[in-house]
């Protein structure tokens, strides 16, 4: 099956087709209304009523119209709508991702090029529309953030040595008209490398910052690639395509055709300037960062371009709900291959906790030592990820709290299945600040072992044929439709007998009296009867 | 307000008035059927939809059809059937419970006694019936019990040498038609005090058990009451007026006169023979116990009794939302006035938990060690409860485990905020046996400290104006019905300058660039520009 969008365009009419689309027509003032009317449906709708926004009417602050839509929440709002953006069904998510990482494929230079059907090129065309302000940058997080910021930027530079092609989303604020500020989490990140070589040889990074890209271009700049491994290619793996490209105006550099907006530009690596703060993804407010800056060469954009934008911030949110399916796939990949544990079932992180700092392993029959060899080796893939790890057996069903909740409760002790690991990074966390300010000096991580790695009673429900005969006749009585959670019938776990067994087959054929009397002949522990 | 149920079918017509009670009239077998049925609503309907059950033709294994019903989860199957019982609005459980504790009152012998409307005394009477087992006793979890068990007796019996009354709910063992296995969690339980009493005193306990009391009184004896405080008493309290009671007919008790059944017997404390096991609220099937034995004397009840059974086993049941009102008011009540902690707002009890092993204390701006205090108060008020002990501030709602998810991740650092504290009692808890069988030697608890405790940056939402505005906008544009969690917007946490503060207002009046314009010169760490 092939990919079925050719730009953002396509994929938010897929989005309408399924009902995943809300069309705003009225009026919305991007600086402070747009965000948080979005923002509504992360805190008050469940994951599957949560659709994506395409706002036409735009005005801002300064009672601006723009001739350009807002779209938000269009590619991650819900499992439904990332699947729509990839293209594939919901069961499939997984296998599309280890397909595509599969069959990369190189970009393709096309004549055809919507994305620079307008073109503003040098300060004083840049200057006569306003920059990058002249388009509808959102404001995240009005009350707090001190600017709009770009939310779905995908950077693209290429090494100052090699040439490889590195695309990356990165968070831009809007500074002036011909300047937007750069922040990346951790010098590990691939465009820190590049300005890093580049301050080497004493020369600026050509930048092009791609607003409104084809999805799949997007949904592989957000996932972790192994340095070298161009984004580009990826996408190309993506959509069983090459991605449609063409040479920027000004820097050395191949844009995608169909983006809706390009900002061309220079990063000096020597400068740093204050930027931020913004509203991060761990539900607080991040610190202001000192921070590289693009300075502006070209604009080129569609006509009434759409401008698409991630709504992050306060968990959960798009960034969120893309990184509890992507870590998901890697982490599962390391322990299960990398680390060759093949008890390992899946690893399942938490938006609350932003995806970082709490997940859960589920092991399936892990054999002894496995449990923890899978912690210790979950909590060493990368130091910031983390806080809280646990170890669970395979009849927990992790996406439910209550049933990881009833594991912590019944299958641990504290002072045996608890261990904390200290030297870990901290990452955009304001429990240790150092100086005010994070990220800090130490951080921590907790390991649980909640398996029960041991004979157990079985589990206090009726059996299972007892349980089913139980849902045909709730169903043959018309009650109101069950939406069942595991477990819903019982089940041994190693610690139950012969003689148990035999009791509860006399109770269920109405013999139980029969086991009453032989229980009375046997005396107590006291050796009165 | 006086209370509005003279006996339990009162309070099942009351229940039926308010669409909160299924009523079967359809044949149900009490072995195999009935409580796998009622179980099907704990595993697949949210709490508000949970209703009581009352099945009017039940039959059994083999092949009997009773002339009585069964009345299930008809007191706790959600808040809202449980505030019926009580006889109180939603709101004011915790204030009506505060009240009733406050004004016992002494019961009043009446001459008209419906539950001794139908009479069976002495052996051969009984065994004509069948004793007991004549009567609709569900099993509870079919496929692991070995019989059918009692799971809201009321157990009376009186101090043997005092003569105080005591009234409280153990579960039943139906062993012989003249037999019933009494079963007690920990000697500290009152019964245990009176049989150990009896013992000393060479003479059997006298007992009655009563089946379909008025609710007033079964909720009176699941609550934890001092000892000497009669649940008699207790019941008046609740009710605003004295239990009517009857003399037993071979026992020295009264019991209650509107109550569907009452079995008659005596104890004899030297007799121990092996009894369960049964399916346990901690959602494991329990040990084989070794416990004392009701020899019964008399049976009288009601016509047509209704045989009043709880859903305990696997959590959700009527057992842990009772547990989770009843233990929330006596830790606040504890730790607040008892220990004197001022910020203590609520305490939280986890149903997954069994309320036992899990809760989390809120806290309203701490004092310096105020949360330690209140974590290690909390660990002390009974050495069983509380295996994850958890403080969190008032911004975290603890009814939505995502919230506390939060609060875990970004509000803690383990090796700083987690202490584990050794030499607990464990109980009903298969996480470290001994032997093969629990109670066990060992157990611990981990305390978590998850207030932030200084300055924190706000929370990444837009702030209240903004999100008021944005819910207006939301109504006003038809969009899907919202259900807010807190926090919906963002708010100060003490970390925030007024600089931050002026910059965000300049940004939400479209101001930014000047602000951009503003930190381009302030230059960065690296001292460049």
């Amino acid at each position: 099956m092939s990919y079925p969008h050719r730009d953002l365009r396509d994929h938010l009419d897929a989005l309408e087709r399924s009902g995943l689309l809300i069309r705003v027509r009225e009026p919305i003032n991007k600086d402070t209304e747009l965000v948080p009317l979005v923002r509504l449906q992360f805190r008050g709708l469940p994951e599957d009523q949560r659709r994506g926004f395409l706002f036409e009417h735009v005005t801002d602050a300064r009672g601006r119209r723009f001739d350009a839509s807002v779209a938000i929440a269009t590619f991650a709002s819900s499992r439904q709508v990332y699947a729509t953006a990839l293209g594939a069904d919901l069961s499939q998510i997984g296998a599309t991702w280890q397909r595509a990482l599969g069959a990369p494929q190189p970009p393709r230079r096309v004549a055809d090029a919507p994305s620079q059907e307008h073109r503003y090129v040098g300060a004083a065309e840049l200057d006569a529309i306003g920059g990058v302000d002249a388009f509808p940058h959102p404001i995240s997080t009005p009350g707090f953030d001190n600017a709009p910021f770009l939310t779905a930027p995908c950077w693209v530079t290429r090494d100052p040595e090699t040439g490889d092609y590195n695309v990356g989303v990165y968070r831009g604020m809007i500074k002036g008209p011909r300047r937007v500020g750069l922040q990346m989490d951790t010098p590990s990140q691939h465009i820190s490398v590049h300005l890093a070589k580049a301050r080497r040889l004493g020369r600026p990074l050509e930048a092009a910052v791609i607003v409104g890209a084809v999805p799949a271009l997007a949904l592989a700049s957000v996932q972790k690639v192994p340095y070298g491994l161009s984004e580009y290619e990826v996408a190309g793996g993506l959509m069983g395509r090459a991605l449609e490209v063409t040479p920027a105006l000004t820097v050395d550099l191949d844009v995608p055709a169909t983006a809706e907006l390009v900002i061309e530009g220079r990063i000096d690596p020597d400068h740093l300037e204050p930027e931020g703060p913004f509203g991060e993804a761990s539900g607080y407010m991040g610190p202001r960062t000192t921070s590289p800056v693009l300075e502006v060469t070209a604009i080129t954009h569609r006509p009434r371009p759409v401008v698409q934008a991630f709504i992050s911030e306060f968990p959960p949110s798009e960034s969120t709900l893309m990184r509890r399916i992507g870590f998901g796939q890697v982490y599962r990949r390391f322990l299960k291959h990398g680390c060759n544990i093949d008890s390992v079932q899946d690893v399942t992180f938490y938006e609350p906790a932003t995806c970082n700092m709490m997940f859960v392993v589920r092991l399936s029959n892990p054999s002894a030592g496995q449990a923890w060899q899978a912690l210790h080796a979950a909590a060493s893939y990368e130091p910031s990820m983390g806080k809280i790890i646990i170890a669970v057996d395979d009849d927990i069903d992790p996406d439910d709290l209550e049933a990881v909740v009833w594991a912590l409760s019944f299958r641990t002790q504290p002072h045996r299945d608890v261990r904390i690991l200290e030297h870990r990074l901290p990452r955009l966390d304001p429990s240790e600040p150092q100086d005010n300010r994070y990220p800090a000096a130490t951080a921590s991580a907790m390991l649980i072992d909640a398996t029960w790695g041991r004979g157990y009673p079985p589990v206090s429900l009726p059996s299972k044929p007892f349980m089913e005969q139980a849902r045909q006749r709730w169903e043959e009585l018309g009650l109101p439709a069950l939406s069942l959670r595991e477990p819903w019938y019982g089940y041994e776990l190693g610690e139950w007998s012969e003689e148990n067994r035999r009791e509860a087959a006399l109770a269920a054929i109405g013999r139980y009296l029969e086991t009453g009397a032989r229980l009375a002949t046997m005396g107590g522990e006291d050796g009165a009867t």
